[in-house]
């Protein structure tokens, strides 16, 4: 408790003197919650705990979380290479020991100085992100995953040829460049988002995440798309949902035959929760897990950490939200709960400040001290 | 002046000795106001006051709020017990008195873990809002008004049918289980929000407001519906404005037959005051003072602190727009001001830092110390 | 390193006794980056820096933004007049020395008490912006621009000639009121925000400007028109682009024809740097230059410090968007750099926390200490 602990401390110091300074002034900021408008004077009481009446950790904890390179609809925090270190320790200490760069590039942004895509006539970075998220990693032990790049032509042509040809040139480089370099390079992300069987998907899924095993002695590959739900929409359009929503058995069908044909060359599908509304995740979980089980692939899920279901897209969702989501994979029997994302939508360092007490929430719940 | 005390503390500290350590520091991170970036030196001149070249106090005060229960279009800021408990001492401080719970469940997310509600496929929450919001009002003597179930049926079928079966349940269980054993459940807001005459509506606050009476010993009932006007639109959608908004004249004829119908269920009505334009204030307000006094209504505003003329939405509403609202109500004889609401638009801890910069001003502009 | 420091900072504080409380506290609070939540005890480690592998200071440096008076697209901060104070602080210490209120007043909502248009109907408002900013101006050194009236009736009918008219007796108001009395009123903004050539536009810019430079004594007058880019599209939409954009030789064309009727009336032209993509900002650029020096007029750039690719609209910027179109103007010769606007996209200040972390980012590149 707080209130004690400054209790104790005022005393000792009055019993030790003055060596004592820097400790109570941490705390003092910690929780004086002043944030909007000035000199606001009064504070949390940190004797108070929240009472919750439905049982603790009974949902899968997410021990990964993807890293937004941002260059499509999540806007940046322009964090230097300090608070990204911080935040890695934010993650570590709520038991993250994976990271995926959710893509190595979209359209022109890229995340590293790739020679293949310069020359493409993508823009230089002012920093190398990559080479940086792969020595955080290796210094706090954790997992680095890097998503391939997305040229943006299958979003704007439905044609998935284009991202194979391109990855060919950035598998190899990108292998070359930090893979051999970095032992915290663990794996690959396969980027592009797909949420049904289109023309194209299981050649492309499969060739790139081929490509990827063969560069780095079989290092594990996944995909995360989405599920055609309801909330399947555009983020900057008008709309929060759908009437034409595709139902848990035309989803079974579809990924049956995706998963067949990616077997032996994708080893995880992480189908991101939130398209689908919170009393379909059983009959959905289940069957992905089924499928997944099937085909012989790890079932994850995606457990989106930013409410889709409010006018300003994206802040941090709703707690109850996410608990939800989490306790349907944890009955589902998934393997793994990664997330999107965490340092805009769960940590303390985020500009969206509900994120820090989502952190806080997710804490209580989950028992971590 | 903060910097001259700081010296002064300084001086004193040098002369004192050791035991004085935690007092400034609280006023350092106060007036620091170094938030986004790191390590900012920069510091506001405590000393400098604001010129307001208008009266002061000419408004009428706030005196209750509004508590989201975030189910609908207000991003959660996943708060604690502790958070909630600072917000309610932060309402206190500028004369709130009244906090009202604006609903107790939405479709199936729901504030209280209803027995009736949970048996149609509702959401089991995490926390029972009702018990806490009770308890710090009983905390802090403050009045609770309970807002009924909003099933969604209405938004979807514009029938009102099924909110009056489904709040039968509501308000007895909710009279059982929290009225007969907090003194400060003080009250009923019956809220479905409805903003012209149409099928049904006489009937169904008719009926609620009947029950809610009933059952607690007559402890008042009132209802907060929008007027009609040119910014009544879809707050997920494109358009900040429409073309066809009610005239005064039919909005006077439409709710004296409402308010002729309800009264002696409803005792107060509060117009969610941000639909009409500024210059349309004095006249729909006159109108609602005289309708209310006519049928024996209370006549309440209901002012939003959020800002309906922005992209975003919602973030704090500009201090001068709230000043005019408050003021024609004033000036139209308002019996009380409520907002929707203090803990997003209004507090020194809301996400939204234009929060408590808007508290500032309003302390400025009614000399709150 | 922050906690090496703090540890030799005990140490010597348990040597040197007491005289010494307030200094680390502040930093404690700088660095703690504890915002969101209560009570993180984790800390940024200030001995880590961001590796750029771009040229630093390659850009044109900013000497000047807007400081908008919100009355249209950007929610409002709130700020009284101390907070406004420090952030003219912090624009002075990255090179800001001119300040340029976006416009007088905007349809109703005006920023000082116009006799004029209080009489036309405008609302009162709280605090005079304009003597305010230019008192402030003065204080620290720094040039006011005044920004026109806009009535609203050219978004509504595209048609100038109400502005000029209302704008000649607030040119003349203004210029009495203000501009006699305080030497840092500088020079003038005409507001009107025009793409194309259109119907009017010419004569408007002109005879606003040249009574702007008769009243004044010939102070200095800009405007700030945006390309009608593939980004030109209405914030409170749904649609983040279009496809008819202006090509680069109907911009040379209509623009070539508006400055040689505007020249001698209009010093110079800042356009809107966001409405183009980031590989068009060359041609565009080096047009916009060409066609200034042959009319005589000054080539300033409005670089834009919030993102216009986002579905929130606005937050602020990445900053290497920001950075490619400073070295874009860099690269074109431009004569200088203005921003809209420091105060929500680039303070550390600001409601938006994104907003420090860019003026991190920005005196890191420009090696600002």
């Amino acid at each position: 408790m707080e209130t004690n602990d400054r209790r104790n401390f005022l005393k000792k110091a009055a019993i030790a003197g003055a060596s004592v300074a820097a400790m109570p002034v941490v705390s003092a900021c910690a929780n004086s919650t002043q944030r909007g408008g000035s000199g606001h004077p009064l504070k949390t009481d940190e004797s108070i705990a929240s009472t919750l009446i439905v049982p603790k950790k009974a949902g899968l904890q997410i021990s990964g979380t993807f890293l937004d390179e941002i260059s499509h609809d999540i806007p940046h925090q322009n964090w230097g290479e300090k608070e990204w270190d911080l935040d890695f320790r934010y993650m570590k200490s709520i038991g993250i020991d994976t990271v995926i760069m959710i893509r190595s590039g979209y359209r022109k942004f890229i995340t590293y100085p790739s020679g293949y895509l310069l020359e493409k006539g993508c823009y230089m970075p002012s920093v190398d992100l990559v080479d940086m998220y792969l020595r955080l990693a290796a210094k706090y032990d954790m997992k680095f995953y890097f998503g391939l790049y997305d040229s943006g032509k299958y979003w704007d042509t439905g044609d998935l040829s284009y991202e194979i040809e391109h990855n060919k040139y950035v598998i190899d480089e990108v292998w070359k460049k930090y893979g051999e370099k970095y032992k915290s390079f663990a794996g690959w992300y396969i980027s592009g988002e797909i949420s049904r069987k289109t023309k194209g998907v299981i050649n492309a899924f499969y060739s790139m995440g081929k490509q990827c095993k063969d560069v780095s002695n079989g290092l594990p590959t996944f995909i995360s798309p989405w599920i055609d739900g309801k909330k399947a929409v555009m983020a900057a359009g008008g709309q929060l949902s759908k009437a034409d929503s595709v139902s848990v058995q035309e989803h079974e069908k579809e990924w049956g035959e995706i998963f067949d044909g990616i077997k032996g060359a994708v080893d995880a599908c992480a189908f991101q929760d939130g398209h689908i509304d919170y009393d379909e995740l059983d009959a959905f979980f289940e069957v992905n897990k089924k499928l997944a089980d099937k085909y012989g692939l790890q079932c994850w899920t995606n457990a989106e950490t930013f409410d889709r279901d409010m006018p300003i897209r994206f802040l941090p969702i709703k707690f109850d939200k996410l608990r939800m989501k989490l306790e349907a994979a944890k009955r589902a029997g998934y393997d793994k709960a990664i997330t999107f994302e965490f340092s805009h939508f769960m940590s303390p360092q985020s500009a969206y400040l509900q994120a820090g007490y989502l952190y806080d929430r997710y804490k209580e719940y989950f028992e971590i001290k």
